[in-house]
C-alpha cells in the first residue's frame, strides 16, 4: 500500500490554541484525524510528523526517503521563508513533496511572499485552511 | 445548482500545443471535458472562459459576479504577474476565487514569482498540471 | 463650445458595487450626471467614456485627439500603475489630461504608489471623492 | 464662520522669483490675495502662514488644531519628501489636510516622487500651479 | 513563397503625427508601403498588423503560428516593457520574432531600459528608425 | 548632584491629545511630574526639554553638554527616523544618551523601523509606553 | 505569585568567555543569579532556559504559555535577525514579551539591524548590557 | 567690492570640541579668522552665518540672494544628505554656492556619501580639512 | 569613399574557438572577410580592429574620430556593461556609432542585460550572429 | 597531538546518495576515512561531526572550543547563508575555522551566494569536491 | 624640491575637443602649462601623465611611489565610477592623492554619482572646470 | 610533463610592500620561489606572469590555452569584482581555473564580496594568505 507522509513544522503543534482567526479552531489532532478518513478512502496509508525543531525536520525526511515513502505533504510553518537547509533536504530526496499553507501567505506580512521551498516542491496549496492538506492528499494519492 | 466559473486567460487557448514540456499536452477542450465530468460527480455546474484579452477577463468577472456565481478557479496566464486592474475586478466582486497555475511558477523565472493576485484570493493551487483546477472544483464545490 | 473628455477605466463601471467604503456609494451613472449639470454650469461640453480594456481607452484617446477636444479626466484605475501604452497615448496627444482618483492611493498598498501616467499628465488630483473630477473638470473649463 | 489654513512651507516665500519656470511669476502676496477673494466667495475665512523652519510649521497646526479650524491646504515644499515629525503632526490633527503642489513633482526628480504626507492627508492636488490651492480651498469649503 | 508578418503594437498607429522629434514624420501606411518594396525585392511576402491591444496581439501570433509564418518582426510598443502575456505567446509559437524599436529605448526613460519580449526573440534591432524594420525584414528573408 | 537632562521631539507637547490609542491618554505634564517624582527616589537631578524644532533640541544638547550633565534620555519623534544632524549632535557631545519610544515602533510604519539614532546613543527602550522612560532614567542614574 | 520566564538563546551559555568587549565578563550564572535577587525585591518568581537550539525554545514557550507565564524576557540571540518561526510562536502565545539585548545591535553589522521578534513583541531594550534584562524584569513585574 | 557668503551648518558651531580626530581641533571661530585674512589678501569681502537650524540656513540665503552676494561656501553638515528645503533654497536662488565637507565623507558611514546638495551646487570640495573653505574662497573671489 | 570602423573588444580574437554553441564557429578572420566582400557591394570602405584593452579600443575611437571615419560597429564584448571609458569614448567622437551582439544577452546572464554603451550609440543590433554586424554595414553605408 | 575538528552541517550525511551530480557519489564515511588517512600523514588527530540541527552544531563548536582543539573545517550546508547563530558561535570560539564547500556555490542558484559564514573563518575553500576538506586539513596541519 | 604628479585618465586626452559644453574648451596642453606655471609659483615640480588604460595608470601610480613623489592628483574620468583595481593603487601607494573633476558629477547620470577612489583619497574637488586641478594643487604644495 | 600557470593582476607585483598588514610581508618574487619549489616536489611545471592590465591577462589566457596548459592560479586582484571580459576570457578557455585570494575578502568592503570569477571558475580559495596558492597548486597537480 502507498504511504504518504505529512509533516507539520514549527508551531503547528499549537493548532487550535494560535491565533484561531489566522488558523482557525481544529487541532493538530482533528487534522491528522480528518487525514487518516480520507487516507483509508483513497486506499493509502499515512505516517505523521510534527516538530519544531529543523534538524528533526530534515532528519524526518532522510528517513523517509529511505523507507521509500511516495510522496510528502509539507506544511513547514516559518522555516518556508528561511530554511535553506530544508530546501536542501527536499532536493535531495526523490520523493515529490507538496507544499501546503493553511492560511493565505500573499496576505500578510512580506517576508511570507518569499518561499524558499516551492521551487523544489512539486507544487504548492495555500489559503484553503485545513483543505490545503486533503486536496494534497488526493493529488499524491492519484500520482 | 451552484454554478462555478472557470477563467483561462492569455495563451491557454493554445494549452497541448504550446511549450508540451511545460504545460503538458493535453488541449484546453480535453481540460475542460475533464472539469465538466469532475462537476457532475460533484453536482455542481461550470462556466469557462477563455480570452488573449484582459479587458474581456474582467468584463467576465463583473458579469459573473451579477450572475450570482458562487466561485471562480482563475488561472490568469502572465497576468497573474503584471494586472493591478485583474487584481480590482477579483477583490471588487463577492465571489471566492482560487488562483491556479498548470506548472510550478516559482521554478520559473523571476518574474514568474510575484502574483498580483494572491492576496485578494481565496487561495493559490500551483504546479499541479491540470489537477491545479480538479483540486480546486473540489474545494469550491465543497465550500 | 468647448469638448472635454472624461475615462473611466477598468471597474469603474462598478463603482457603487465595489468595495464601498473605499469607493463610495454612487455609481457611474450618478457621477457621469453630476458632471453634466457641472459641464452646463461652467459652459463646456463633455464625453463619457468607460472600459474595462487598456486597448479601447487608448483608441478613445487617439480619437479625441483628432476630434480636437480640449482636455481629458483620465482615471485609469488599475492601469494608473501598469500601462506604459496608455502612458505613450497620453504622451503621444496633444490635450492637457488631468488624472484623477476617487480614493487615496498613497494609502493604499504599495504597488499604488506610483502611477506611470502622472509624470505626462498636466496634474493630479486624488482622495477627494468625486470630487476629484468636479476639480479637474473646473480646472479644464477655466484653462 | 468656517475657518480654513493655508500653510506655505520652505522656499514657498519666494515664489515669484524662484525659478519662475517652475513655479510661475506670481508672489504669495499674489497667491493669498487670490485665496482671500475666493474665500469671501465661498463664504470662509482664510488663515495664512508661511515658514522655512519646520518647527515652525508643526507648531502652526497644532496651534490650529487647538483653535478649531476646518481643514489645512498644505504645501510643504521640500518637506514634504522628508519630514516625519510634520507627518505626525498631520496626522496627530483631527482636521482634514489636502496636499497641494504648484509644479508636477512626478515629472521632476526621482527623490519628489515620494511624499511622507499624502498617506496622512485626505488628498493631494499638484502640478496645477496656483490652481491647486483654489481647487483645495473649493473642496474643504464643501465638506 | 515565404511569409513574414509584421506587428506593430500601441500608438504605432499614430505614427508621423506622435511625438515626431523621437519616431519622425513617416506614417505607419509610409511605413508598410516601403516594407512592401523590400519584400518584393527579397522575394518574400509580407502581412502588416497594428493594435493598441494586448489582446489582439497575441491572438495575431498564435493565428500566424497555425498559419505558417515563417518569421515575426515585433514592434510592441509600450508593450515590451510590460506583458508577460505576450512574451508568453512568443516563446509559445515556434516563429523566430525579431523585436524593433524606432527610437533608442536605451536613451529613454528606465522604465523603458527593461523589455520583456528580447530574452524569448531571437534577436534585437533598436534606435535605427525605420530601418530596424528593414534589417530585420532582411534577415528575416534570408533565414 | 547627577543632573539628567530628559528632551521631547516633535509633537510630544502633544501627548495626551494624539492618537492615544498609540501613545496613551498621560500628557507631557503628566510624564514630567512621573519623572521628577522617581528622580527624587533616586537621587538625581532632572531638566527638562521640548521643542518641535530639530535646531532646538540640537542647541539643547550642545548646552549640556557644556554644563556637564551626565545623561540624557531622548524621545526625538519623527525626528529618529530622518535627522542626520541630530545623530551628529549626540555623537559628538560625550554624554551617553538613551532613545526611548513609547510606542513599538518595529510594528508601525516600515520608514520608523529605521533609526538614525541607536548606533550612537548607548541604548534603546522602546515600546513600554511611559516606563521607556523610567527605566531609561533608572538606567542613567545607576552607571 | 507572578511568574516570569527568561529565555536566553544561542550562544549566550558563553556569556563571559565570548568576545567579552562586546558582552562583558559577567557569565550566564551571574545574571541568573542577579536576576533572581532583584526578583525577590521585586515580589516575583522566575524561570530561566538557555539553548542553543531554535527548536527548543520554541518548545519552551509554548509549554510556559500553557503554564501560564505572566511575562518572558527574551534575548534570541542571533535568532532574532533569522527566525520566523520563533517570532509566530511569540505572536502565538498570550504571554507578553520584552526583547533584550546586550549590545547595541544597531551599531554593529547591518544583518543585526533588523529583528524579526520586534514587531510581536510588547517591546525592546538594548545596549544597556546586562540592565536590560534588569529592566525588562522591572517593567514586567509592574504590569 | 565682491562679497562671499560662508555658511556652516548644524553643529559647526563646536568645530574643535566635537570629534576632533574627524574634525581637527580649530574652532569656528579660528576658522572664521582665517578666513577673514584670506579674503583681505583676495580683496573680497566676507559674510559669515551659523546655524543649528535649517530653517535660519534657509532664511539666510534668500537674504544673500536679495542682497547680491556673489558666492556661497555652504558646509551644510547633517542636512546635506537630507534636506530637500535646502536644496530647493540653493537652487532658487543665483549665487554660485560651493558645498565643502572638512572631513573625507566618501570614508564614513553610508548615508553621507548621498548629498542632495551637489547637483545644485557649482561643484564640492571634500575631505582637505579648514583648507576646504580657503580653496572654495579663492575659487569664488576668482570668478 | 566612405570609410567604416569595425571594432572587435575582448575575447573575440577567439570567435569560432570560444564557445561555439554561443558565438558559432566562424572565426573573426572570417568576419571580416565577409564584411569587406559586403562592403565592396555596399561601395564603402572598412577598417578593422581587435584588442582585448579597453585602452586600446579608447586610443582607436579618438584616432578614427580625427581621421573622420564616418561609422563604428562595435563590438564591445564584456566591457559593454562594464566600461564608463568606453561609454565616454564614445559619447565625445562625433561618429555614429552602432553597438552590436553576437549573441541574444538578453537571454544570457543578468549582468549582461544592461549595456552602458547603448544610450550613447546611435543603436543596437542584437542576437543575430555575424549578420549583427552586416545589418550595421548596411545602416551605416546608407545613412 | 594537535586535534583538529571536521564539522558536516545538514544533509551531508546523504552525501553520496544526494544529487550526486552536484556533490558526488563518494559517501560521509569515505570522506571521513580519507580524511583520516590524511591526518594520519600530517601527524594530526581528526574529529568528526556530522548533524542536520543547528543547535547541535553550535553546541559541538562550543565544546571543542573548551576542549582547546586547534582547528575546524566547517561545511554548513544550507545554515551557511542563513544562520546568524552559527556565525556567532564561530566568532566567539578562538579557534580558527576553515569554510568548506564540496560545490562551487558561486555557479548555482542566488541565494547560496553569500556565506554568513565567510567574514568570521580564516578562510574559505569552495568547489574542489572533497579535495575542499584535504587542502584545509593540510592548511590547518601547517599553522 | 617637492614633486606632484597629476595623472589625467581615459578620454582626457581629448580635452577641448570632446563634449565643451561639459568640459570646457581648454586642451590637455593647455591645462598641463597652466599647472606648470602655478608649480613655479608655488615651488613644486610637476610630473604630467595621461593614458587611456587602467594599467598603464597603476603603472605610473607604483612607478611615482617607488620614486617618492609627494601628492597626486587624479582625474581618473570613467574609471572613477568602475576600477576597483585603481583603487587599490591609490590605497596601496603612500601617498596622498587628490580626487578631481571637472565637471559637476552629480549633476550628470546616476553612474557617475559614486566613486570608487573618493574614499581612499585624501579628498575631493568637483565642478571647478580646470581650477579643480590648480586648488588640489595649492593644498598639494603646502602639505 | 603537465604545465600550470599563476596569474597574478593588478597591484600584486607590490606584494609585501603593499598594505602588508592585508597582504603580508612576502613579495612577489618570494612567493613565485615558493611556488617553484612545491611545483617540483609535485612533479608539475610552472609559468608565471603579472600584469596590471586586463588586456594583457585576457591576453595570457589566450596563448596558454593555446599552448594547452593544464590549469591555471587565478588572481585576479581588483579585476575579480568588475573584469566581465577576463570572466569571458576564462569561460572561454578550456583549462580548469581556481581563483585564489591572499587575503579574505568576505572581510572586507563590501564591493570585494561578489565576485565575477567564482561562477566560471572550478572553485574558490581565499583568506589563506600566500598557501592559498600552494593549495590551488596542490589541486591542479593532482587533478
Amino acid at each position: 500500500m502507498k504511504r504518504i507522509g505529512i509533516i507539520n513544522g514549527p508551531n503547528l503543534s499549537r493548532l487550535g490554541k494560535r491565533e484561531p482567526t489566522i488558523y482557525g479552531d481544529k487541532t493538530l489532532t482533528d487534522l491528522e484525524a480528518m487525514l487518516n478518513v480520507l487516507a483509508k478512502e483513497l486506499n493509502v496509508e499515512i505516517e505523521t510528523f510534527q516538530s519544531n525543531h529543523e534538524g528533526e525536520i530534515i532528519d524526518c525526511i532522510h528517513e523517509w526517503a529511505d523507507q521509500g515513502l511516495r510522496g510528502v505533504i509539507l506544511n513547514a510553518g516559518g522555516l518556508t521563508h528561511t530554511s535553506v537547509s530544508l530546501r536542501d533536504a527536499v532536493a535531495g530526496c526523490d520523493i515529490p513533496c507538496i507544499e501546503v499553507h493553511i492560511s493565505n501567505t500573499a496576505s500578510r506580512e512580506d517576508f511570507r511572499h518569499v518561499s524558499l521551498l516551492s521551487a523544489v516542491c512539486k507544487g504548492t496549496i495555500a489559503g484553503l485552511g485545513l483543505d490545503s492538506y486533503t486536496l494534497a492528499l488526493r493529488y499524491l494519492a492519484k500520482h
